[in-house]
């Protein structure tokens, strides 16, 4: 994502007027080795007042789902951000794709966004790099997060632009217009 | 599509006719690398007038279904375009095949065409082709959700013919009868 | 399928006493290289009277699904025949995947039946065989889609017995009773 | 399976107390090249006398779900038995795990068992021992049906013991307590 | 999971003040080699007094899913343990996708979780290392069905962690704040 992650605000006044205390749920796992939902819930505080945030936490990915649904549903939650960590092996492949396929299916079946916030093991060289991408990726996916709630035109300005969350965004190719 | 896609034009009289002012959805994403939503509202514009077009714009493909499904249902588009551009790897043709079934769902629970516009970043062999394709598929489809929406016996007249979005037409079967 | 597909026919005066007049919907693609509709809708023609006949096309089979389930809860079609034709590639196979999903689905939705009829453009030696496979297929599967609906115990009697649809039936396992 | 297929017996009159005709549906394909309908029926019967027995027969295994939910929803069945024979190909394979998904579908939308018994053509060396086979596992899946229905107590008996359907029961690990 | 499994314990007279009488549903299979839903069963007893327990057995785990949906619905059920033990063969690993999809499903349509305890026959060098294997894991699991019960908090308490059940947990990444 091209902003400046410590220097970006959004105007606290103006989500003031905005909203009436939105809600957004937050749920993670014990089997992750990071804790992200720690990071996205400090990115969010830092850039929003007034906004109600609703930590859950599963076992593992496959847990995910009605966790959130349950959020959406019983709780209220307006948007929620699922946090994972699949490991190296295709058994883990495969729970994250079911995982995927579950929170999906809660979208559709809320009409509430949830942001997929996973980092697979094998994707850094080492566990500190890990680490880096970690909280990286749930900073950059808690404004992800805020954009689709309060800000959506925002999201629109950078569409089709290369946006990553974690690593370098890759920008727009090379020939487009 | 073997139309021209340059001077082909449907009557805009006729659609003035048919139509109580049909809305269209275009959803696409941040992840994109290239704006294939602008080139569709183009498209669109040029071929039909009293059309109204909502634009939405996600994090990745797999934000894409619960952003269809919200422009259906809670701002009445009657058919909806998803604009995505997968990746090279493993993990994001396992994300276009979760986005693809969640876009089959919200097709069924809503009984509304959404055409799905991916271009999967290794179809093409150097940037300049992919843009290219990605502009040519996005105007090509963006005819499609036309002719589904207001020229359904078009699709038909073109039926088993061949047709791809992008490339060039395989045509027909030689042997067809 | 065992029968002769020139000669057998079903008795159009015993189906007049049965029905009042059901329909059966017809969706195709232009993504398809031959035209299987055709051959289908000539074959029931052949065999059954009275019998209403609705057919819609869509680009690729990826949509078939949402065009079935509005032949079905708009059209008020009993049964629908979905034809498709997948390319060689993985991608071809993972969107007939998901196609297949969708209309399972479609079904499971409606408690209608639809005969799924995908020919795949590696089935066949050549483009020759591929053409005259496409028009077995269909031909025979508007057998089967007549037979679920009028005559469910034609299939029964031929239950076990590998039938195939386009090549040549496997038979029943020699050491069947 | 433990139990001795041509000796035990369920006792006749203890079910003429417990129910009032309970319903078995029994879904099979022309696919298949072996009729298992007919040796679990004949189970069945040898085993429960007032039980209804509906059977139904579709072209392939991807048609078997619709059908038994129609049997439950329809017909009143309280349990359905879906008889398969994918073939060696990966087709076959993708076919067999698109039917698996509907099937398990169709028990949660209606809260009955669905008793799948697939026979895959590569499981057995030649044609006469898979026809033993599809016979042993129709009629032992068809105490299993009888059992969820009328004796769920005789599973829990059996829980963790390694039981298989056709081969030899591989039984519980060494080390079991 | 870092607690001591044999001296940790939940305080009794703290749950009878919380519940009435919560109700944990535990369906396993007969195709499993060992017997885990004994010792989650001990477990929870060891740890929650006033708490009913009800078990169901099916044959297997794709027939798992449609009981614990019973048991969620037609017993009461606030949460369920599914406990399974796919093979080594491919075809195995199709059918846990399939049960572990059918699982979120359930989940999604009742609001309730559903641990899954699947212990792969290869995860282990040997059957007395399955065995020990599966006995931790299901005990394990038993304290996650609890916590999410009763002490959600204490879960939150372990997020990012890197919890395991079974084997050793493998901590959190070198390199978190």
């Amino acid at each position: 994502m091209h902003i400046n992650l410590t220097t970006h605000k959004f105007n606290k006044d103006d989500e003031e007027n905005k909203i009436f205390m939105k809600k957004i749920g937050i749920v993670d796992t014990t089997f992750a080795r990071y804790d992200m939902a720690k990071d996205a819930i400090d990115e969010i505080k830092k850039r929003v007042s007034k906004v109600k945030i609703i930590r859950r936490t599963v076992p593992g990915i496959k847990d995910l789902p009605v966790a959130c649904k349950k959020l959406i549903e019983e709780e209220g939650c307006d948007i929620v951000m699922a946090f994972g960590m699949p490991g190296k092996e295709m058994i883990d492949k495969i729970c994250a794709h079911e995982a995927s396929m579950g929170l999906i299916l809660v979208q559709l079946l809320t009409n509430k966004h949830i942001i997929e916030v996973f980092v697979h093991e094998d994707e850094a060289k080492d566990e500190k790099e890990l680490a880096w991408l970690c909280e990286r990726r749930a900073r950059e996916h808690a404004i992800n997060a805020i954009n689709l709630l309060f800000h959506p035109e925002k999201l629109t300005k950078l569409a089709g632009t290369g946006q990553r969350q974690g690593f370098e965004d890759v920008g727009p190719l090379k020939g487009s217009k």
